[in-house]
């Protein structure tokens, strides 16, 4: 599934909510409490209080998650197409590895 | 492009870099101030010092956009699928549609 | 009590742990985690989901306090004095009230 | 001054401005976009770009300021007094302290 058809599906669920997306301010709050939560994951895993195997990774995955699900509620809420900046990305990245293959040849 | 996609060319890019990935820490911090920015653009188009017309998504988008890409740092520094816990969450968002749809019959 | 005083009580506690401080970025993520908790609380009473009678406020006053007492573990384990900073502010607040004073008169 | 001082004294200077304060769900996004800047500075110092010479605190010192003011905004628009959970935490701390010190003898 591309970051387009997860906002699609997302959305087709949202829509049947009422209302579908919160408010921006609202989705920033919600954003910062789930950045919390991967914070203190981080702190546990690898923080002075370590109570995680450094093995299992399942709740880091999920935080991110949570994470990424409230981002695609912001962008979906304002018509972003996630993709478009993505690829934007994506292609920058390629440019300067051709930058840097030429550099060295 | 799927979320493992993504993951995987960016991958292929940070490891000609030294070292790949920062420390969970690290990554964590950078995290909160891209988070930041986006918090900043969100008060400028719909906070107490309107500055931003309400049309215009494009900063938003690439807000969210380097978040994500911070969250694919973390991802891939600890070797995590990010499709499999998205699938997951879709998974669920389709149950609670059935059962939504059953109770409505 | 000043903000001083609050960090030399504060101190005199944390001497006693080993380590007396976190490093500053398990400070840093423990801050997002508090933060976090305070949008939670901000959700809670103003977001999409109310919970709580708008009268009630211990909770956030209970979340800030968590969050000044995280910044006073960053304040106190890079030896910074808080008033130094904070009595900069307040001679800025003071000075650009005469000059509002001034332009009206 | 104490944390019931800088309050007033910030109230004062508030008041005259309209509205005195913002809505708390725009003075948490405020919030977020401080604490964002603090950690670019942790990063800045600790991180994997240092920057700045581990000597030099003043920025960390202005960004933890500017953070406190922003929660001093949050208390204020709530009628929070912060000297109030501030020295229910001392009081915890020292009882703490006694129970240690009774532990050990």
């Amino acid at each position: 599934m591309s970051l387009k058809e997860i906002q699609d599906e997302f959305d087709k669920w949202a829509q049947k909510c009422d209302p579908p997306y919160w408010k921006p301010h609202e989705i920033m709050a919600r954003l910062i409490e789930e950045v919390g939560e991967l914070a203190r994951e981080i702190n546990h895993r690898y923080g002075p209080k370590k109570k995680k195997s450094s093995e299992e990774t399942k709740e880091i995955a999920d935080e991110i998650n949570d994470i990424i699900i409230t981002l695609i509620c912001m962008a979906n809420s304002h018509g972003i197409d996630l993709n478009e900046a993505m690829e934007r990305t994506m292609q920058k990245i390629k440019e300067r590895d051709t930058e840097r293959f030429e550099a060295k040849n």
